[in-house]
């Protein structure tokens, strides 16, 4: 039995819109925001996007959408899809291995408990976020899950920068039309919850 | 552009040999330390291991390796592409939904800072670990990442129990059996690190 990791269709189709490098980490976010919002906008997913960046040309690596309910995969995750399009595409485990250039993860907000450990391997030199509070959760009804209390201090001790409320407001707006839309919230362990 | 999660051929072969169902949490981990070290032995992966079960009748679901170097993937830990075969088994991105069976994950140690997420998110309802202390970064100088300090509380708290210490010294010989071989130790980040 294999598993496999597909992106929607749509995503090729809208990252021909764009340059092919993309220098500013606010135009690489904006790119993201607009990733999440088409996502469950065409119902391919959560709205989270993440995409993989060379930080410093800025070329376009990867993107990933969050693609659990499509794929019946609780570790679809946006950033795990990005980071592992990006490592397959560039036949490495190790995106921080000294004969690449540092590369970039740009995500729509802080990364889950989860997510969170994926970019710890991944190799990536930096992390590029619209935020990192509740604000998901109080909106979305989303469970970002326990994180390390000191997650940005154990990212830097690893050698990965964290750029925190990049077009917060613009990603909190995707999450309200996402919240007004009746799209369903899953966070596993259904059994267990009460709504 | 897709991603493909494959096991080695020999976990079929070696899986024929054990029984369909398995009752006792000692009997499910020896076959997950055996399959730990089949699969650095077959340099197929590291030496981890994991499979899911039905908890109560012990039906094997689904088995997992680690899959990181032969697959070009940081995150194709054990635990995760157990849980995604689970899944894409049971066709469901929640292997604790209200209409199936509770399941159980059995891993030959405790999760690495992203496993400790994607355990979360998967649905199941219990964890059996060897060993949770830092005898493995110790003995084989595998990161674990920064996982919460408080995280069994907090499974717990999400209706996930934990059993640890199960057949710790039998993993563990295991992981010294790896450490002798010289096999090769990713930790991400290969340009930060200074061996």
């Amino acid at each position: 039995m294999n598993i496999t990791l597909t992106l929607p269709d749509w995503v090729n189709q809208e990252i021909e819109k764009y340059p092919k490098h993309i220098l500013m980490q606010e135009e690489r976010m904006k790119l993201v925001i607009r990733l999440s919002q088409l996502n469950f906008v065409n119902k391919t997913g959560g709205p989270f996007a993440a995409a993989v960046f060379e930080r410093d040309s800025g070329k376009i690596v990867s993107i990933g959408v969050n693609r659990v309910v499509p794929l019946n995969c609780s570790s679809a995750h946006a950033e795990v899809v990005a980071l592992s399009m990006a490592q397959n595409k560039l036949q490495t485990f190790d995106l921080g291995s000294q004969e690449m250039p540092a590369h970039e993860l740009v995500v729509n907000w802080r990364p889950c408990a989860m997510c969170y450990g994926a970019v710890l391997w991944s190799g990536v030199r930096s992390l590029v976020i619209a935020g990192s509070d509740d604000a998901v959760e109080k909106i979305t009804g989303f469970d970002e899950g326990p994180i390390h209390p000191d997650w940005i201090d154990e990212f830097k001790k690893r050698g990965i920068d964290v750029l925190d409320n990049v077009l917060r407001d613009e990603a909190c707006a995707v999450f309200r039309e996402f919240a007004e839309s009746g799209s369903p919230v899953y966070n596993g362990r259904g059994g267990d919850t009460e709504s």
